[in-house]
């Protein structure tokens, strides 16, 4: 029964996503003899925190329920109360938690108001579950920096397009359309200048079904290549676009795209290119939890070399392009020996259609 | 029940794997009052088929019993009387077969045979596995060709090798082992001079629970350019080694190459290359129903090119090596445009620990 309850939690936090960034998803649910009494969830950023949400929704008195929420109660005063103290106050008898909170300054704070008011807590129900639903919010309380996921598309025999160029699709819609779901939960979508040259995108989000989130359009761009009619500069959308540069940018080009309404960060450079490391501190001090990395094949292992990617999602269509010029989805100088290569684990293999997306996370 | 039954005789069937070619691989299983009273399979090219095996193991009078069989039984003198009249003559009542003789010459005479003599004939059942089960004998029996799979291995961006060449290894021992019984399976192995003059492999198969057979050993090597103290030709074997050359090997080559005990094949070119589907004929007269195409990147792509690929599997593991100088599975020329890639059908996906097989069939 726990792990069915806690299911329903984790299900509601995902409502969430796309709209708590930088705070976590969170569900929770009142249980009272057998019966599900209320529910809620982590809606919005700086808006009411699950418990709460519950405690509104609920249908009948909770004093004497039980709890199950997917993220241990906070113990703090933030844009809300504390989650743990209207606990107390309503008189819930027991809290099931999936895991604790992953900031090591406030870990265990909300479960020591809870037992300290006599109340039962039991923890670690569905945690792995809950740990990889708040995958992005773990990473980025405890480091500062963004949670990157490194997306790649190519044909069974490893192209992102033929030799040619072409590369409409490789993917089908399905896959595609996951993509937009994935630009709508993430924060930051970032792609080299090689990209913005060769293919001029407008890097938003397109969903069917709601209106999505666009993230903010990153471009990595050492030597402020970019064309000032670049469609990342003029697109409209609530979200901003940041050049990546390093002091080899020419001033009037800076000023020129600030005056576009681009954000313009200098960084230091490696080997005259951006410092990617460097570059994800940035981005986090600007409260941005998670970076899609679309990059072009140079960026990409350049990201991978910085090891500063967490996870891959690669999408594989059963079809053979050939071709020994046509590109890979990782290219760079490359590492020169197998057993040095970037190795990836927890895998798991979803299918969209016919085309296949293997995920797994740098193991480091 | 007739499904329990027949996926028995599928299993059975397949107890044949590599021993039975280029015969089918067929399994029978005898059931009376609800029992099976008797199983047999065809176990070796030339032996006993598996309806005999099934009477010779039969526990009890075989007599008013039901035969599940995998394949319609033969009517025709071969090697061995026909299924058919021994069926007839033991007082089967009714039969159950997978799958008609896709052998057009003699495709439903087996099961006219039953039927003028009285016996109950249902067809169909687990039809769709037995095809695939024998999908090798179904395209050489049809066509006269080898049933070819083109097999590749490749890191999860595409890489067959690191930049170097270094490419131990991609793959897991587990998914080594496989490809050491499809050796076993099939009855050729193909590679292409690149393959021989980089590597210089065996071409044998070792598989740790029993003594696998060799596949025949065929080396594209449209100059003739392979060396004389290449492993493929001294490798003690009880199969042979086939080069398949053009007129431009020189003559002194083509005798030492005989000499050595190597058969040369000398076949029309393409454009200065060997002619792969003059060479699948060839293959296919010397009785050879099936090939394993572990070929270099560049003999990949001809093979899809000219269209003999039957089957493709890939090996993915899932590690980033990077690389824009690395190779990937299949190379040449390539396809210009997405749209006329090869694509593939009827896809499925495998897991061997870490690594991920996904196979497929060439949509035609």
């Amino acid at each position: 029964m726990e792990v069915k309850y806690m299911s329903r939690a984790l299900a509601l936090a995902r409502e969430g996503i796309g709209y708590t960034s930088p705070n976590p998803l969170v569900g929770a649910v009142i249980v009272k003899e057998g019966r599900i009494i209320g529910e809620g969830y982590h809606q919005l950023y700086g808006g009411p925190h699950a418990e709460i949400n519950a405690f509104e929704n609920a249908a009948e008195d909770v004093y004497g329920a039980t709890m199950y929420v997917t993220l241990e109660p906070c113990s703090h005063y933030g844009k809300t109360p504390p989650c743990a103290n209207a606990i107390v106050e309503k008189g819930i008898k027991k809290v099931v938690i999936a895991m604790m909170d992953p900031n090591p300054l406030v870990a265990g704070k909300g479960i020591d108001i809870l037992k300290t008011n006599g109340i039962e807590v039991v923890t670690g129900i569905l945690e792995d579950e809950a740990k990889k639903t708040n995958e992005i919010f773990i990473k980025y309380i405890t480091t500062g920096s963004p949670f990157c996921l490194l997306k790649t598309a190519m044909t069974l025999d490893g192209k992102i397009a033929a030799y040619t160029g072409d590369s409409k699709w490789i993917t089908n819609e399905k896959s595609r359309g996951y993509v937009h779901q994935l630009r709508h939960q993430y924060r930051g979508i970032m792609v080299g200048i090689g990209t913005v040259l060769a293919d001029d995108p407008m890097l938003t989000t397109r969903l069917d079904a709601k209106e999505g989130c666009d993230p903010v359009r990153i471009v990595v761009d050492s030597r402020g290549r970019i064309p000032l009619n670049a469609q990342v500069l003029h697109v409209s959308s609530q979200a901003r676009t940041v050049i990546a540069t390093t002091d080899q940018i020419p001033q009037e080009k800076l000023i020129a795209l600030q005056q576009l309404g681009a954000e313009v960060i200098l960084l230091p450079s490696i080997q005259g290119q951006v410092s990617l490391p460097d570059l994800m501190k940035a981005l986090g001090e600007r409260k941005i939890d998670s970076i899609l990395l679309e990059g072009g094949s140079t960026l990409n292992y350049t990201a991978l070399d910085a090891g500063i990617v967490d996870k891959v999602m690669a999408f594989i269509s059963p079809k053979i392009l050939g071709g020994s010029g046509a590109k890979t989805p990782v290219g760079g100088q490359g590492k020169s020996l197998v057993k040095d290569a970037v190795h990836l684990k927890n895998i798991s293999i979803n299918r969209f259609e016919e085309d296949i997306l293997i995920e797994g996370y740098v193991d480091r």
